[in-house]
């Protein structure tokens, strides 16, 4: 960080995983403090540089957030691209470990990092990073024991309402299986599916078609957001979905999931979850805050 | 330019003229000869460093550009952001020009740039830059001249098509001023407008609501790019268009013209027009090509 006439610069890089991007602030001593209106300047795409969201990376016990500093060494304060905090993200866990194997401030084959979402496991895989996203469920579990399925979502290009299932992964997810009749790739997602019952607090919405077991692809609707290339939970959810349609194969643990943005791998471990892909640091500099 | 084990990393800043953004690649001798697929990835928002275009900085004698060898000393090598090379972009001028000025390779109050549609004068201007954008013409103006109008456009919420005019600025505009009974903010812009005659070559097209004797708002719908933020040659249409509507005041020779982005200056200049507003450099760095 330098100051200098009231202009402030600080170092930045910019990554992504799958195309899910992210403006990395390096604070390792806990020197800078953004505020909500600079977050939202670092990811503006046209007067800033531009991200999903923001990570700063910063010494936990430098962190000044208490609720992490016993825990691992490195925190990974995950920001909204509106400079809201946000728990973490799971495409966002791997740029954050590469930044670290990177720098030399981590050692592979294993390390924890800490998020506000408690202390998440990496892994070196050789398709990049693999995150243990901790515990899934279905949200709505006594429908889907019933049916395999626990509400509904309207498509358009659908004749009737599709049958989903609700997955949560920290976050809710809506999961839709869809029929040969409806082209995945034709699927407008400009505006919110419409989920029947409403989720009460919204829901992320996965579009599936399977391939073969094991493989399927997707699109993802995120709460909030709209579509977009990537959702790192939102494969996990597609997987778990398929995997709970397909009655539970012990044989098929592992999915590839293919999205716009790339191809992420899912892992079930019983009632765990982890998610590996790739992690790229594309660029590093300085930029200038606004006053 | 650095190569290291096949890797090519170049230096860049990132700027924008009213949120009308760039990639700047700074290459004064020339050294660095980008292909269509790295200025793609270079302007990718997710992938790589993101802009609505790639300006390289390089000195005209050794730009390679045979035409600029003779001319200004400094050549705007524009990309579009899928690779294609661009004559201009109005918005550019003034970050390629702010950018000369902050490296001390041009001073001010005047000076010239070299660019593929011929050489263009830069101003230091109160507000920011100014550009001499040249010439501009009614380029349908037997019906413009008998009716101030010269085509119709079919506009979301209007009861009927609303009349148009078109203005040639090196590159096609159809302007509509609205009626008090059509929201500028309201406008569904998702979708190119329809224009009848249809323009040969596509058109930009911005809808235009008057203020005041010389201001006006807008909104754009750019040629093959959809909305966006802001585009100069655009503002500068759209005040020619008001103005010649208006009977063509010779006291209301400047206008400021308030797009989603920010605020530009035109300024007519009997047949030439001149662009001015802000330009700002917010990042720079060092970026790792795709190999």
């Amino acid at each position: 960080m330098r100051e200098d006439d009231h202009v402030t610069t600080i170092q930045f890089a910019k990554g992504h995983g799958t195309h899910n991007d992210f403006v990395l602030i390096p604070d390792v001593d806990g020197q800078v403090d953004l505020t909500p209106a600079q977050v939202a300047f670092l990811c503006d795409r046209r007067g800033g540089i531009g991200g999903d969201g923001l990570i700063r990376i910063v010494r936990s016990a430098a962190s000044g957030e208490p609720a992490v500093a016993d825990g691992p060494e490195w925190f990974m304060d995950y920001r909204n691209a509106d400079g809201s905090a946000a728990e973490m993200c799971g495409n966002g866990t791997r740029v954050f470990a590469k930044y670290l194997v990177d720098h030399d401030l981590a050692d592979g084959p294993e390390f924890e990092i800490a998020t506000r979402a408690g202390s998440k496991r990496i892994n070196l895989v050789p398709n990049g990073y693999r995150t243990d996203l901790g515990e899934w469920r279905l949200s709505r579990l006594d429908e889907a024991q019933e049916r395999g399925m626990d509400s509904v979502v309207q498509v358009v290009g659908a004749a009737e309402p599709l049958p989903a299932l609700s997955v949560d992964l920290g976050n809710p997810h809506t999961v839709i299986a869809l029929p040969p009749s409806v082209d995945l790739d034709g699927l407008d997602l400009t505006h919110p599916p419409k989920v029947d019952p409403e989720p009460p607090h919204g829901t992320n919405v996965e579009f599936v078609r399977a391939h073969a077991p094991g493989h399927i692809s997707m699109r993802v609707h995120e709460r909030g957001v709209g579509e977009t290339q990537s959702c790192g939970t939102g494969a996990a959810a597609a997987a778990i979905a398929t995997w709970w349609w397909g009655g539970q194969p012990v044989d098929h643990l592992n999915w590839n999931v293919d999205l716009p943005g790339g191809r992420l791998g899912v892992h079930l471990l019983l009632h765990r979850v982890a998610l590996s892909g790739p992690a790229q640091i594309v660029a590093t500099g300085e930029v200038t805050l606004p006053e």
